[in-house]
Formats: structure tokens, C-alpha cells, sequence
């Protein structure tokens, strides 16, 4: 038996998210149908982020266990044969047999991306929060750090049943104009659950001029949801990669 | 009996191009529709360019004539009610009776974006052509200018049945490579069927070392459509705008 590991990159438009459940299809299911298919296995990932429904992934991780002879760097190239286009497994590699992608101390990178025009672009609207109000670059990049370091972010966090720690470290936070666009970049050892649609989210709000960019250190001290912007839409949102302390 | 000017963008890839076919739903046909409901008159849109399926646009122009008494700028607003999220009308104006939108002299700009990375990216998957291969970016600029100017581009158009002038001005062409994305901008007086992306093709071609730049020059000489390289794919072209003389 080896453990296996896949990073996955896929658009989530035609998804409900990563994780499966009753209402529609998922990127895991997707991915364990073809790997069945492959392995003649009962195979079942486990994948590193539960993205929700219309979010993308340039590297989602997920890993799973067989006894398939294919080498396991070839994996990738055979799962591609049996997925749609909208999926694509960009490696495969084999790990240690007691990996597991959430319980490894990880750095996240997440990018959102803004169409910030007067004219929304049809070509984009699967892909970019479309946001037609000036914006004050300045402003968001100053609100941005206050963000950064660790703090308990649980102001920027969407109520789930759930009690756990809401602790989290943001290890870098840049707000990057280019052209029409402006890209919100994000790292850090883990994210609540719609955190980063909420800091965009709240952060779109300081650039329109609703917050003071000083607001922010007063939305992380007020420890209450209501506090923040509202949550940013799916689309825009992009988990660039997983990397995984050795 | 006003002649109105719509400027019209669009997400080609759930439309069977833009001219009205028997077997598929087409953009000119959405916009008729959505004409009909707004102004309850028999409307049908004449278009400047009919994209293939799949082709994109920012600004393609169509025009109708109409007895509507909605103020010609707001029928953008109002028709974008009626539209579906992947075509937006972004300007909406009055023009001259006998304007038309195919016999003005124009200048037409269309852009073509290249993925050119070793990995596929299934969100870019319907808005670019994935080219995986190294491209030499200077010999694809130095071919590119053999095509600017005034020509017979037979060689770069795919046979149709209509029998025209095949003589057209392209004024600029320029390879601009941008991060992992290389977009081919190229502006002229007109396009024969399927031009741009013949000329795509075929520039993909010299930059992977099968053409020399020199050998762009044999092959208009040759006014031969098979001396040229392959159609690139439909997803990768924007129309981008049309300019039309005063």
C-alpha cells in the first residue's frame, strides 16, 4: 500500500466546492470516480482545503491510498486521461505512509482578483469580483497590515457549528494594481472558514472609504462577524498553492 | 424611426458564434430577443463581425432600427436586464439613418491571448490557447512585421464559398509577452475568415522553430492556404473594438 499524494488545480464554477455532499457535484467526487476507474480501487481523497462552491485551485492537495502499480509520478498523466477539462492533475508523488495534507504544518496562499472598471467584462465574470467604485489603493494596503501577524481572527470568520480555535497567522498581505485589475494576495498557516472572502471583503470596504484603515485593528478587537465588510464573492477567489514543512 | 448603435461584449463559449444558425443558440439571436421584449417590435440586429463559436468580444457593434421611445442611451441599461451574465450591451447611442455597421470604413482591433507555460490551467482553459512548447518571442515579432501592411491574404484565409476581394491592411501586429501570458494584438481595416487565428497559428509555428521569420513573406507570396500553419483555437480571440471613421 502506498500513500499517495495529488496536487489538483480546477475551475469551480460548475462545482459545489471540493467537499461532497447530496446536493450536487464536487471536485472530490470527481477526482475519486476517476481514480476508481483508474485503480479498480475504493479509493477516497482526502483533500488538503474544502473549497466552497465557485472557488478555484491552481494547487488544491489531496492524497489517498492504493496498491496500483502505475509509477506514481505517472498518476497525474493517467488521471487527466479520465477527468473533464474544468479538472487537471498537475503532479503525483508518493509519500510517506502517515502523511496527511491537514494535520502537516502548511503555509496557504490564496490570490483574489478584482475587476475594478466602470464596464463589466463578460469574459471575467467567472473569475473576477467586478467592482465598479473607485478604490484607494493606498488605503487598503495601510488597513492590509494590520492584518498581518497572528491574531484571533474570528471577527472575519462566517458562523459554522464548529467550535474550534480561530487563531491564525497571515504571514504576508498584498494589495497589487495591475491594469484594470487588483490582486489581493494572502499567505498563512491556515484560514477560517470564508476568512479570506471576508478580508477582501472588508478591505473592498476601506477602499470605497466606509472604514478608516486604523477600523480594522477595531474589527479584529471586536472578536464579532457583524464587525467586518461582507463576505466577498466566490469567484474571484484562487488557492494558489500548499507548501508543506518537511 | 431611429437607427440605435449597440456596442456589445460577450463570453463566446456557450454560443454557437454570432450569426443566427439552425443548430445552436447564438448571440444575435439572444440580443433579438431581449430587443423583442424591450420594445415589443419585431427587432433583428445587424452585426459587424460574426465571431466563430467560442470567439469572445469587448466590443463587437451591432444596429437596429426602432420607434422605441426609451432615451437611446439608456437601452443598454435596460437590455442588460433582459440578457443573460455572458453578453453585456456596454453603450447604447443613435446614429445616422443610412449608418452600417459592415460598409463603414473601420478599424478593427482583436487580441489573442496565449497560455504559454508547461502546466495547463483549467481556469484559463476557455480564454486562452494553452501552448506548452518554448516560443522565441523575437522571431515571432520579427515574422509578425512581414504582415503589416496592405496585402493579399489568401494564404491566411480558410476557404468559404463567397468569392471576394482577399486584399486587406493590417496597420499593427505586436507579440507582447506578459508574465506567463503572450497576447497577439493586431489592428487592420478587416479580417477574411478565420485570419486572425491562421496568422496565430502560424506565428505559434515560427516562434517553435518550424518557420523562419523570412519564410512569413514565401508564404503570402504563395496565396496558398495550405502554406500556412494551422487555425489556433476559437477560445483564445477577442474582437476587442471596432473604431469607425467620422
Amino acid at each position: 500500500m502506498k500513500r499517495l499524494k495529488l496536487t489538483v488545480a480546477y475551475d469551480g464554477t460548475n462545482y459545489c466546492g471540493w467537499q461532497i455532499q447530496p446536493n450536487g457535484i464536487t471536485v472530490e467526487e470527481v477526482l475519486n470516480r476517476a481514480l476508481r476507474k483508474l485503480t479498480g480501487e475504493e479509493i477516497t481523497v482526502i483533500g488538503a482545503s474544502r473549497t466552497d462552491s465557485g472557488v478555484h485551485a491552481l494547487g488544491n492537495v489531496a492524497v489517498f491510498d492504493s496498491e496500483t502499480s502505475i509509477p506514481p509520478e505517472r498518476i497525474s498523466y493517467a488521471l487527466n486521461q479520465r477527468l473533464p477539462d474544468d479538472i487537471v492533475v498537475i503532479r503525483s508523488e508518493e509519500v510517506s505512509a502517515d502523511w496527511h495534507p491537514r494535520y502537516c504544518n502548511s503555509k496557504k496562499t490564496y490570490e483574489y482578483h478584482i475587476l475594478n472598471a466602470k464596464i463589466p467584462d463578460p469574459t471575467r465574470r467567472l473569475t473576477r469580483y467586478f467592482v465598479s467604485f473607485d478604490l484607494d489603493i493606498e488605503k487598503m494596503k495601510k488597513a492590509a497590515q494590520y492584518l498581518v501577524g497572528t491574531h484571533d481572527f474570528v471577527s472575519f470568520c462566517n458562523v459554522r457549528t464548529d467550535v474550534e480555535d480561530t487563531v491564525r497567522t497571515i504571514y504576508s498581505l498584498d494589495i497589487l494594481p495591475v491594469g484594470d485589475e487588483i490582486t489581493i494576495r494572502i499567505q498563512g498557516n491556515g484560514f477560517l472558514y470564508n476568512m479570506v472572502r471576508i478580508i477582501v471583503g472588508t478591505l473592498v470596504r476601506v477602499g470605497r472609504g466606509f472604514y478608516t484603515p486604523e477600523q480594522v485593528q477595531e474589527i479584529l478587537e471586536a472578536k464579532n462577524r457583524k464587525a467586518a465588510g461582507v463576505t466577498a464573492p466566490p469567484q474571484g477567489l484562487f488557492l494558489v498553492g500548499i507548501e508543506y514543512e518537511e
